[in-house]
């Protein structure tokens, strides 16, 4: 259980390719997380070309992570599971919102299952979360169908760097016992205490010229603006792609 | 990494309660899973308390699952992060469909890794994917306050069963080299082959009066009309919850 515990974001890989066989390991382990029903109503899309490659870079804005030799990215997919059902004289009713819910569940398990796996045999991992931003051009690049939309990306290969385990919030934080207990503003000021404290969090508001760390993300990261933006393309994204026939 | 590959899901436990020590075990590995931006933008309700226990049981219609001693209820929160953003002169965006994907995906890349842990120490966990149709009531069962939605619960114990390992279809039949290859009638007939010789198959077949596998699927567990009734239902309380103000 080392590896749960020592997990870092790797953005630096060797040029070394990976393994057919240590791929074909991350994959098998990722098809062995629960999943709906047993629908397995995902897809893994696995690129290894330098020129798809590259293409999929574009969508995950360049960053060096984006440049890995291996690119998984994971998909609700009822394409599969609809296909299935129509010639086995069944009517298949999966294109709503709760179905893309759950092909996105059974897809991010996988997903952590693969990542896991794939520390195991020495890869470094990053996650990329850009997939929501670029959802539409990568459903494009990678031909994906109706019934099927990206989630997440996970990208991988041997690791160039050893960066500091991250830091995390306290326990308490985030975990609650028994029921919701929501939180005082002097909870709020000792659960970030410590985070505040880092030097990373000074050199961060010192480089962004901000006051606080938390400006740096409404105003810098993830600011409303853009979120409003993504989530209304998304969620025409999902209709288009069939997700979203629910019902009167 | 047996973990991985030995996963089965257990949903008959011992009575015997499981020991604090190991619950924050369980917990700190979830919280070492990858997470967006590292906002951790999700909290986990650890309810053992019997008479909480039955409510949520209730929850998720009784099955025998969910009367295992530990529940941990998954939950997309951005309540806490913004609670800090305010406090921190920072104003938070976070109130839309972008980021309540952002937490469920932080919230079930935390619970797999719960899962891995918890397997680790000799648990047996069930994932219940009846979380997201009964989320109005675990809502207020929990206490579960604006910016907050349930998206999906983890029960554990010490298993009281052994099941057998359960079928997956073939890698090739989730995984796509490079690209998405659609899939032709031959393909689809070759991926389900395996599962429909299951004896299994031919049971539940029979039990349930069917023709084929895939409409057990389609007309009693996963039916059109459920799943766009909770569609309907799942986004009302994302608006009620606070997460669908996209803009304009």
């Amino acid at each position: 259980m080392e590896t749960l515990f020592n997990h870092r974001s790797i953005r630096r890989f060797k040029a070394k390719p990976v393994e057919e066989d240590v791929i074909s390991f991350v994959l098998e382990a990722g098809m062995r997380a629960s999943n709906t029903g047993n629908m397995q109503a995902y897809s893994i899309i696995c690129t290894t070309k330098e020129d798809l490659i590259r293409e999929l870079a574009s969508c995950h804005f360049n960053q060096p992570a984006a440049k890995a030799p291996v690119q998984l990215t994971f998909c609700a997919d009822f394409n599969r599971f609809s296909k299935w059902c129509r010639q086995r004289n069944a009517e298949p009713g999966y294109g709503n919102f709760l179905s893309f819910l759950v092909g996105m569940t059974d897809a991010l398990l996988a997903a952590q299952n693969c990542c896991i796996a794939a520390e195991e045999k020495g890869l470094g991992i990053c996650y990329l979360g850009t997939t929501l931003y670029k959802a539409e051009e990568i459903i494009s690049i990678l031909d994906l169908p109706l019934g099927v939309v990206p989630v997440i990306t996970v990208v991988m290969g041997y690791p160039d760097e050893k960066p500091e385990l991250v830091d995390r919030l306290p326990l308490y934080g985030v975990v609650h016992r028994e029921r919701y207990h929501d939180y005082s503003e002097e909870e709020i000021d000792r659960i970030y205490e410590e985070k505040e404290a880092l030097p990373l969090t000074e050199r961060l508001i010192k480089e962004n010229g901000k006051d606080t760390l938390a400006q740096i993300f409404t105003d810098n990261r993830y600011p409303q603006e853009l979120n409003e933006d993504i989530s209304r393309t998304f969620l025409s994204i999902l209709a288009k792609q069939g997700f979203m026939n629910n019902g009167k």
